[in-house]
Formats: structure tokens, sequence, C-alpha cells
């Protein structure tokens, strides 16, 4: 399953190299897991409101073309790996103007409680499981 | 009292004009504050231990002049005024090779708990009134 | 004219008091009267292309209600007052579930060239004046 | 050569699950790149003023341990490989007052003109080379 989101680029976002700056990519990641949650069922802030978090524990980023103010970005994401406690989410922003690849990344996230425990997906929540794998 | 604090222009912080862009001043009054509070004896990291909030109410900034990438920026800060459940702090940045102004500011905030109920800070946490007032 | 945007609020901007980061939402009024001037039939990346940049030179903004994350916020965008070398817009934004007024606001800008030289809009631009006042 | 800088986790650096928002380690990261350039004897500033831009074509980050408001985080940065076009920064966090390691990451980045164009460092700028490799 492959979810589809749409930003258009702020100006905020940009930095003096005339571009989007790099860390703010992250936020459109986390817009494109968001979206495929919801696509799945469920809402993120549903989900930590039942005490489940999903703090970042890896990304990575390969930057090919520059984003630039205004340019409509489409974000697609899907689950790129599940396994125990971890899941990796992976991302392919396109402009969408010229459908031009403009970066891809991976996020991984540990599920935990608000304590930061584990949570095991698996057998606590295998409704939610099933949708992930 | 008047409490000086010093930041560096980070990347990040400019945008495509080539300066920094206007919303990325309050995190620096932020940074003036809090060191006006230290140097009260006060953290805020403390206070919000102790179950005291700060949220924002109202804020105004004037921009004379750009803060651009790598400027030495300081930042004077006092209370302006103190009234019942809100207290004001005044902000001027300056740049540091040349003291040119660049922008004042205010910023208003309540006194509330964790549950952003209103506190009586002159009630409640007389020492900590006497600092501000 | 009243402009009308939404957002969608993203976790990253949030801080750990739970709700939006005060300075968060400067990003969502850009937005705001850049949506106002594509009703009047101009983009603002197009403006910079022509060598016309609005600095901000003021803002004001009063906070009523917490934005939370995942809040949809509907931007409400009008032109305040434009005169001589300056244009001032307000903006309300509300809670778009129960149309709650969350916040209200200012952004006073001057239009410069990109050498920062102030633009007489009026008689350069006087197409473009007409739809500003 | 490992260079050492320092920042204090402002407020609006964190997200609402009370830790800082993984994005924003990247600006980190630039601060620790920035000061070991300096620490060669060259600044970001000036190389840009001179056309040697060095946009970010790919980043990674480990977290280990929550970054959190108000910590004094330590940056240690190192140039981990020189090839061609291409250079790869190592970071390091820690947490100032336990020495606990937060986060590890990359960056790496292409030397390239205000045309976006590549530069070759090693012939066209020896002096600066032979610091960084």
């Amino acid at each position: 399953m492959t979810s589809r989101s749409e930003i258009t680029v702020r100006y905020a976002e940009t930095d003096q190299m005339g571009v989007v700056y790099h860390g703010n990519y992250f936020p459109w990641f986390e817009i494109g897991r968001t979206t495929l949650l919801k696509d799945m069922g469920y809402s993120y802030k549903e989900l930590e409101d039942e005490n489940i978090l999903l703090p970042v524990t890896e990304v990575t980023c390969q930057y090919k073309e520059s984003a630039k103010y205004d340019d409509v970005v489409e974000i697609r994401t899907k689950v790129k790996e599940m396994k125990g406690v971890r899941i990796t989410f992976s991302y392919e922003l396109y402009r969408k103007a010229d459908q031009q690849l403009l970066a891809s990344g991976t996020t991984t996230h540990a599920f935990v409680n608000r304590a930061f425990k584990p949570i095991n997906i698996k057998k606590q929540f295998p409704a939610f499981y099933q949708k992930l794998i």
C-alpha cells in the first residue's frame, strides 16, 4: 500500500540558498506517514491518546533535486519493514509539475508507551499489526 | 533589570530573501526571557516542573534591519509590565558587531498550571512575584 | 475581499506544552496572504521574479485558544490597510471543527526590490495597486 | 581533527512528545560543521561569498536518547570522508551533564557554485582541500 499526500512549499521552509532547507523535509515525511496511517484507518493523534507513541530512532534522506518555494510536492509513503518493536517507513518526494524525483528517505520508529517503554504491537494490537505488515 | 543573551544566526533560520525569516525571532525572544528568569534565580524548566506554565497570549515585533546568517545578535530583555495573571516582557535585538538595533518586540504570557487554569502568582508564589515586579 | 485557506497542524509545529508553538503561527499567516494574493490573480513567487519583495516590518498576534496537533485551521485573510510603500494584512485563525477563533493578528510589509529599496506600487504597478486598496 | 560546539535546547525545538523533534537535530549538525570549518580557518559565510556552496545531498541520523528542553548538548564533528566533489561530515551529540550519547549522524555535501555547478575543490582550492582531507 502506497499512500499519497501533497504539500505546497512554504516561504518559511526555504533558506538563503534559495531552496528548501534539508531539515525541513522531515515534517513532510511526517505528513506522509500520518496520511498512510489514516489510509489504513488509524489516526496518529488517536494512537497517542491510546498511549501508543512512535518516536523516531533513525532517519535517512537522499536529496536529488532541490524543492523550491511554491512547488507542489507529492509524498509517496509506504511501510518498508516491520519487525518486532520497530517499523520503517519509506518516502519518495516528487515535484508534482513534472514528476521529478526530489528526494527519497526512510524513518524508523519504535512503538512505545508514554513512559517510553516498548510495546509489542503484534501481541497487544494484532489488528493494527496486520495492517502494518 | 535588563538581561543580556547572545545567539549566532543559524543557516536554518534564513529564508530565500537572504535574511532571517521573521517568525524565527520568537525563539530568540524565548532565549531572552529564559535568561532573564535565570538571572533572577528561576529556571523555566523548573517552573514547569512545579506546574507553572507561561503560554504566550500576545506578541508584537517591529523589524528595523535584517538579521543575517552568522550575525551575532544580542538580546536585551526586561519585564515591561506585570499585572494580575499576566506578564509582558520587552526585547531589543542588536547586531553585536555594530550595535545596530535589528528589532524590538514584546510577548505577553499568562501564568497557568498544566490544566491551563490561571495561577495567582502574587498569592501563591510571592517570592517569585517580588522578583518580577 | 477575504481569502480563506486551510492547514492541518503538523506534529513538528507543537511544543512540549502540547500545543502549537506561538512562533509557528507566522508561516500560517504567510499561507493566508499568499492565498489572498493568488485570489487577486498574483503569485508571490512571480512578484519576487519581477523584483517585488514584501519583507515583514511588523507583526502582532493575539492567541485566544491553543491550536493542537491534527487540528484543521481555517485562515481568513484580508488587506487591512495600504498606504504608501506599506501594506498591512489581517488574519483570523479558526479551528474548523467548531469555528472557535484561535488567534488573530496582523503583518505589515514594505514593498521593496531585491536591493531592499522601496518601490512605489501605486506609480509603478497601478493594476496591482488597484487590487490591493 | 574533531571540533566541539555546544547548544542549549530551545523550547521551540521540542514537540508534544516532550522531547526535541527529530528534524531539529539538523540545524545542530549545521552548527557542528560550521564550527569545524571555523576551527580550520574557514567561515562558511565567506565560502558562500566566494561562490562555494555546500548543499546537502544525503543525511543519516540515529537517535539513542532524547534531547530535552534546556539540556546542554555537545556536538562533536569531524570530516568522515572527502572524495571528488563530495564531503561527508560525521557528528556525535552528547548531553553535557552526564556525557550520554544522544544521537550520531552524517551529512554529505556537494561542492557547487551559486549556479549549482560542481566545483573541483582539489584543483581550484588546493589549500582548502588540504585542510579537509
